[in-house]
């Protein structure tokens, strides 16, 4: 867990312009908990407790979400010049990092690992071939070594030659039996609880949330409906080719071990354009890989709203930054006070991080 | 305009199985439009209309239209065996010939004959090359002859090298006031009126209704939403490369001219799965390029609805079927029958076809 060794830089906050925005949206929300009530007088009347209406209650009272509120006010007021139409309220989450924890390995890479070991037994040849023998031998460092060229060819063993629907159920029940070594949960229940609570304050909003990732599309698909709400037709991500075909009858897409798309850096505002058709106005990160999305959000005109997460809380979840091998913060975080993007602060500004805490 | 020269082959339309569904939705809509009447007594309670209730009033009443109630009903009626889950009711169209007019060439082949046009001025050269000569002379055979070659060029000369904001104006400013030859009438006006009212009347049911064409993605989002309702997320299409870059300090996506995909024949369930990430359970389609789109639609289990639209209407639109040099329906209608899918004869079945009729 690399990233636990990393000195933390703590960085003010650049925010979002003013206060001149109010939440109006919670205060409605408030208004209309009150007209549910049954009429009751003066003192037996309860007050609304402020954890009801509180759309992001994981959330410290501070800046970031202060900022997070004043914007989804701002582009929801009608009338406003800063109004934007439902039908255009398009927000982009990454998600390693971002919606659920990436240390200290990206959950693909590590069903990517137990996927080479399950199949080691056809394949002898592993034992002797890198970067197979380092999977197999959970030589991380190897591993590493390997780059993007042995990434990429961990990938094709591990998620090609069978159809779509295999590769589901095998990423499925791959996710459903599978445990983070160090929480000893599975990987869905270590998604981050705030953020899911902003996702569903945005859709509460008008707004419609997609992911956008770095991760594999197919990866993602099976269970982002349900841990995040977000519909695989949602769902934007990295993918090797597939190919359809009919055997004995029945069609089928078989996947092919060829790259087709990488859904990274300055291919993420090109996946948003091709998934997605539509600018967004708000986008969501955490790395490096997110800069060039969070420039294509925020640098059109109008109120927009840049976020990244900074995991600065080593003891409950990780602290990382500019000096880690993978998600590493460095380009975007400098880029955050010149673009106004809410810098999050995992520690201070998370009162909690999982819904199981 | 070849296709009017066609024989017509009248084909018996294969049918939903049976008349065992009733149009549970149709008298569902009745009695509301009952029920919001004000309390009048006996003579004086006027009968709803049936053309007011009629979800699908350009429709004549025949077997075409009853499979398609019938398939709706089957599969909106919970708790039934075939219940399908309002997030799992994809349903995916084909656009050129499907829902709007194709003939004498499609749409964006007369948007890039008249973009170079506009641009010939630039490209002194063109006088003497081909495909771009033919294009310039209004040589349609010569066009012809220059096959999918001759087209990619003439899309790369036209839909490329400029930012994806720049070829929205084009695309735009060109739809507003380009007229089709025959129907002097703007392409979206040409869209077919039956087709609408089913993607509406799907929509109404909790069907999440995709374009999938072979044409350009980028040719289609900047309308599909006002002319079909059918917003910029849920269309597929074919498409060249983009580029993300930053140019004085603001991010742009750069149209490369360079194929990205094709979204045609096996291409469609590949597009399908890669954007949508479901299977659909009902497409329709009107050519042999449509044919995998069907074939992976219907062939999975379950009550599913393949359709394709016959262009049988010399007089009011076009006729041609199997002897085409695009749009060809001919292995998709052999197919037809032995997989049930709905054939629909426009002469006979389409009381209207466009909405200024």
């Amino acid at each position: 867990m690399p990233g636990e060794r990393i000195p933390m830089r703590v960085k003010k906050r650049p925010v979002m312009s003013s206060n001149r925005f109010h939440s109006r949206v919670s205060r409605r929300a408030a208004l209309s908990v009150l007209a549910a009530l049954p009429a009751l007088s003066g003192p037996l009347l309860p007050l609304p407790a402020r954890a009801q209406t509180d759309p992001l209650p994981s959330w410290d009272d501070g800046a970031a979400k202060q900022a997070i509120l004043n914007f989804v006010a701002a582009v929801t007021r009608e009338g406003s010049a800063d109004f934007v139409p439902p039908a255009e309220r398009i927000a982009t989450f990454d998600n390693d990092g971002t919606l659920w924890v990436e240390h200290p390995m990206y959950t693909q890479l590590a069903f990517a690992l137990d996927r080479v070991k399950a199949l080691a037994p056809m394949h002898p040849e592993w034992r002797d071939t890198q970067p197979f023998k380092a999977a197999l031998d959970g030589d991380v460092k190897t591993l590493a070594e390997s780059g993007e060229h042995g990434m990429v060819e961990l990938v094709m063993a591990t998620h090609a030659e069978m159809t779509t629907e295999e590769f589901q159920k095998i990423v499925t029940d791959w996710l459903a039996n599978a445990h983070h070594p160090r929480f000893k949960r599975t990987y869905t229940e270590l998604s981050y609880l705030p953020m899911i609570e902003l996702l569903g304050y945005l859709r509460a909003n008008g707004f419609k949330t997609f992911i956008v990732s770095g991760g594999g599309i197919e990866f993602m698909r099976p269970w982002t409906e349900q841990v995040y709400g977000v519909p695989p037709e949602q769902v934007v991500g990295s993918s090797i080719k597939t190919k359809f075909q009919m055997r004995d009858g029945r069609p089928e897409l078989f996947r092919l071990a060829e790259v087709n798309f990488v859904d990274d850096n300055a291919g993420k505002p090109v996946g948003i354009n091709e998934f997605v058709g539509r600018r967004p106005i708000a986008a969501f990160g955490n790395s490096d890989g997110d800069l060039q999305m969070l420039q294509w959000t925020t640098m059109s005109g109008g109120v927009r709203l840049g976020l990244l997460v900074h995991h600065t809380d080593a003891v409950r979840e990780y602290a990382y930054d500019r000096n880690t091998s993978f998600g590493r913060l460095d380009k975007a975080l400098d880029a955050a006070a010149p673009n106004r993007w809410v810098v999050v602060d995992m520690k201070r500004e998370w009162k909690r991080i999982f819904a199981f805490e």
